[in-house]
């Protein structure tokens, strides 16, 4: 028999491959795409310098910028085909599956653009598919959201920037500045964070030479796991449940005492605060938020709450705590927090597709086989009866 | 920054987790189920007894083969509102995507069932989604086969077992009893096969907590990867372009020295013959097939040729060399090969969901960044201009 390698459950801490794209040092609260500050990025750059510093490398002059962000805006349109066969993806699609949704109405689009294997196509095809995918997102995520509640669909607007055409395209308004420039903040700074479970999905699929559109769709659907994380409206969801501050401490006790969950708390790779937590926490006070009050005051109560009732795991806020406050803040319903979370990680998963197409080994791990040992030259027991599988037999 | 772990690219003989569901000896040629040789298994059980013991771990007595028999064909029916759905997925596809479309056409389904993530479900709920699913894959080959035809379509038999009713579907005649066995034994012997990319990625996102439903689509997209294998029908195109055993040697010989690859021999596992090749040329053999001999004749040729041309790594036909002449001789056409694949595969994965969900720890692996070192402390570059996404601003 071969060698087997073992390693930690769930490969933690091992180097599954090489990335130049970014890192993530969770001891010290840090992270970056390629060699910038990611929070720094979050807070100086628009959003389409990030994106283009992403895929290239390297942050766009003016002249790259304004290329590139026609070349998006380009492609945020759904052919016909697909906007004909959208109703009845809506009309089977619930509020709580809308990764499920959103990945049912990216099938349609993949199959329409057909999509080729990366390995039978060159790098500017492969980079057109990456560029063409993440920039229909929100048209995808907008048109179910008002095909559900009946509503006629809004053409995009090709001058407006990636986030404000987002929000444009579900009001038919378009955004204040500064609630678009928020979300640019919260987009940017979600875009990419090392190899959690979606990426190194799409990391997996892209490896075996699948189309960029199988690699995304399967990412889609690791992000709709709840031990993945992703889902901010669910911070929304227990700060209605707790109501005031009044009770916040009562409910936190009795929410961790009976061995519930508080959401937004806790992450794998952190053990310090998160540092989009601080950003966002930051950007909510700037933009202002009838829930901020509540929301800090939870958040302080409940460290407390957690020191002592779980102490020796240090526990802090993550990502998704003031993300829900700020999602809210810039008008957006809770239902498409998550749809909106994938909005921007599409982009990292883009750039993770393309460089392992670049640098590519088939993932193809082994398993320790743990059950009753093969009897390889033994007879089977006698079968109850001689297979049978003709027509009128079962 | 933390310690990480290096292994082998593309996870190479590492354990990424344990299984009971069955293994692959390379070096041996021999792989099972559970403790069973999945070889004998293939050629003496009926394929919804073997179903069993990959879900239960034990093969069923004559009640719970009939029990579960009886749930299979109950399911196998599409529900209203994904039949009326379909026809906008088929006219979308393309027979060269196949796997594509039958996710497409799943995700309807997914969505209709409103499939709950497992971490919210109990196991008989999960298990239920587990038998649906694979249950009605058939249909869902063979109504999209049907709809780009434009041929009605037909309701499943329950008095058939699954592969017989499969090609019962595809053309409304109940198939000759050995055709149907030949079928089962293909199938039988596709189900697992280890940590393959697409098994490894249904396990990967349900570990996330996911739904049956998501893992499964994961795994359709790293199966429709070229470097993954599954697709038969590129073994009759290779042996149509050769066209007759006269032009087989200079084929061959011409397709190797100008860097081109034959269909349907090597395999990254197996050091030896594989397994199932050697079953399937014996069924081709009892079965009968116009394209028999030249298989034959095209294999000696191009084992000698690969000994000469390529000395010193070992190279076999694989399990798609004789499954395309099996598949040819039991009717199917060579579009429905690589779904024919997934339908039987499908049973791997979702025993490998149930599974990992029985025992769950998330995938959550390392990068190792190994781009230019990140600039923590100082400031960005000069941006070109200040973020302007507002109104009427790019």
């Amino acid at each position: 028999m071969a060698q087997l390698l073992d390693v930690p459950p769930g490969l933690r801490g091992v180097a599954a491959a090489e990335t130049a794209i970014g890192d993530v040092r969770g001891g010290e609260g840090f992270y970056h795409y390629r060699q910038y500050d990611a929070i720094q990025l979050s807070r100086q750059r628009a959003f389409e310098e990030v994106w283009c510093l992403l895929r290239d490398g390297e942050l766009p002059n003016p002249r790259q910028l304004a290329a590139f962000t026609g070349r998006v805006a380009q492609a945020r349109a759904l052919p016909a085909n697909v906007a004909r066969a959208l109703p009845a993806v809506a009309a089977l699609s619930t509020d709580d599956q809308p990764l499920q949704a959103l990945r049912a109405a990216f099938e349609l689009l993949a199959l329409d653009r057909h999509m080729l294997p990366w390995i039978d196509i060159d790098d500017a095809a492969l980079d057109d598919q990456a560029i063409t995918t993440a920039a229909v997102f929100p048209t995808l995520v907008v048109a179910l959201h008002r095909l559900k509640r009946g509503q006629r669909l809004i053409e995009p607007r090709a001058d407006l920037g990636h986030a404000a055409n987002y929000l444009y395209m579900l009001t038919g308004q378009a955004p204040a500045p500064a609630r678009a420039r928020a979300l640019e903040s919260y987009l940017t700074s979600t875009i990419d964070h090392g190899f959690n479970a979606s990426t190194f999905t799409a990391r997996v699929v892209a490896s075996t030479g699948a189309d960029l559109g199988s690699a995304v769709i399967a990412a889609l659907g690791a992000l709709s796991g709840p031990l993945h994380g992703g889902a901010p409206s669910r911070v929304l969801d227990m700060l209605d449940a707790i109501d005031s501050p009044g009770r916040a401490d009562r409910w936190i006790r009795d929410t961790l005492t009976s061995g519930g969950k508080l959401m937004g708390f806790g992450h794998p790779v952190y053990q310090t605060t998160d540092p989009r937590n601080t950003m966002l926490r930051a950007i909510a006070e700037e933009l202002g938020s009838p829930r901020l009050d509540l929301a800090v005051q939870v958040e302080q109560l409940a460290l407390r709450a957690l020191r002592e009732l779980r102490p020796g795991v240090p526990i802090y806020a993550n990502v998704e705590y003031y993300a829900a406050i700020v999602l809210d803040a810039v008008g957006l319903p809770r239902e498409l927090f998550t749809p909106t979370f994938a909005i921007s990680r599409v982009i990292g998963w883009t750039a993770h597709i393309t460089e392992q197409a670049r640098h590519n080994k088939i993932f193809r791990p082994s398993a320790r086989y743990v059950g009753p040992p093969p009897m390889a030259s033994d007879p089977l027991p006698a079968a109850p009866q001689p297979p049978q599988v003709g027509a009128g037999q079962l």
